[in-house]
């Protein structure tokens, strides 16, 4: 069973779904309560957890307890996951500051930016140059980075992390990023989400006014 | 045809690689110099083409101004799309200040949150008070609207701007939002895309250590 994004993307919704229904009192969940939570079908949710290995009982359903210990285990949370990000402007620091991460063990350690008016050493997380980038990345056996710099620099930097060890990376610059080598590279475009938005209220503004 | 999400992303993903190719020189390209920009098949952009009825000739391709006009005529670029931001923290401040928007046409004319310290009614673009919100969408008629709540308000902001007529939401808030009202929400979750790079990355590893 091939695993692709989209599945492990709905299990971190199961999981986000499964600490909301604990914090209601809930000790046990059907699969049908999962699935409302997260607006998927039951069915879907339990191939999901098949394909992982996640069994619970017909009559008994999940112990939520053990089922998010179980999904965190999958998707690497038992120790903390270091990152690094790119380009300290207004995207690239507000992820530095973004206090969802830390909440699901994923560390910022640095930033890094080109604007020597932007380096601090000695803050919670350092923002260094850009020069000193790969030594960093060697050193401190970065796996992760973020990248939030314009277009125009997003290609260069995806080769300098990614030679010195970088395997996965977020890049938020809005341009697609390759590269040859064995990595992960997930795109997030700001600006083309919304525009997708903007496409189908105006579909739905026209078919009102017709 | 179905017109979906993922063919929208994409027109939006070839105008971008025009206006580069355009930076560059070009003026006329084929379907194969697109898809190679953007990471796609030439036989994929034609066909996204075709659906919108945009047609090049075999000799010559497409001509990049007329293409580039085309597209954000579809996209519905051509009127300045107005939009407020909810939830004035790290990424709802980002999104205020992102000069990517502006630059695609899209104003963010004002941003709202609970907390008074950040009110500020004379900037660029006003931060204002949660309760003035409704009035605020009916007298600019504002169509779109960019949740950046944490998850415990994000459905009841989604509720309150729905009912006033937003009609396409953007959510960056940590839970998938659900709504009967006829309009669009797209969910940007900043953690799970992390996450999910962080599974590949663990898994690229392993199979590294075999």
């Amino acid at each position: 069973m091939k695993i692709n994004r989209q599945c492990i993307t709905r299990l971190g919704r199961y999981r986000n779904a499964l600490h909301r229904l604990e914090a209601l009192g809930f000790v046990n969940v059907f699969s049908d309560n999962i699935a409302d939570a997260v607006g998927v079908t039951a069915s879907c949710v339990r191939k999901d957890f098949s394909i992982f290995g996640i069994s619970g009982n017909k009559r008994g359903g999940y112990a939520i307890a053990g089922l998010i210990a179980q999904i965190n285990h999958i998707l690497g949370k038992d120790e903390i996951q270091k990152a690094i990000v790119i380009g300290v402007r207004n995207i690239g620091q507000a992820l530095i500051n973004y206090p969802g991460f830390v909440k699901e063990g994923i560390n910022i350690v640095a930033g890094f930016d080109i604007d020597p008016s932007k380096y601090s050493q000695y803050s919670d997380v350092p923002i260094l140059a850009m020069d000193n980038i790969g030594e960093y990345i060697k050193e401190h056996k970065i796996k992760l980075a973020i990248i939030a710099t314009p277009d125009i620099a997003a290609q260069q930097v995806l080769d300098i992390t990614l030679s010195s060890g970088v395997r996965g990376v977020l890049n938020f610059a809005p341009i697609r990023l390759k590269t040859k080598r064995d990595c992960v590279i997930s795109n997030v475009n700001l600006v083309l989400e919304l525009e997708t938005v903007i496409y189908f209220v105006n579909t739905l503004e026209k078919k009102r006014k017709i």
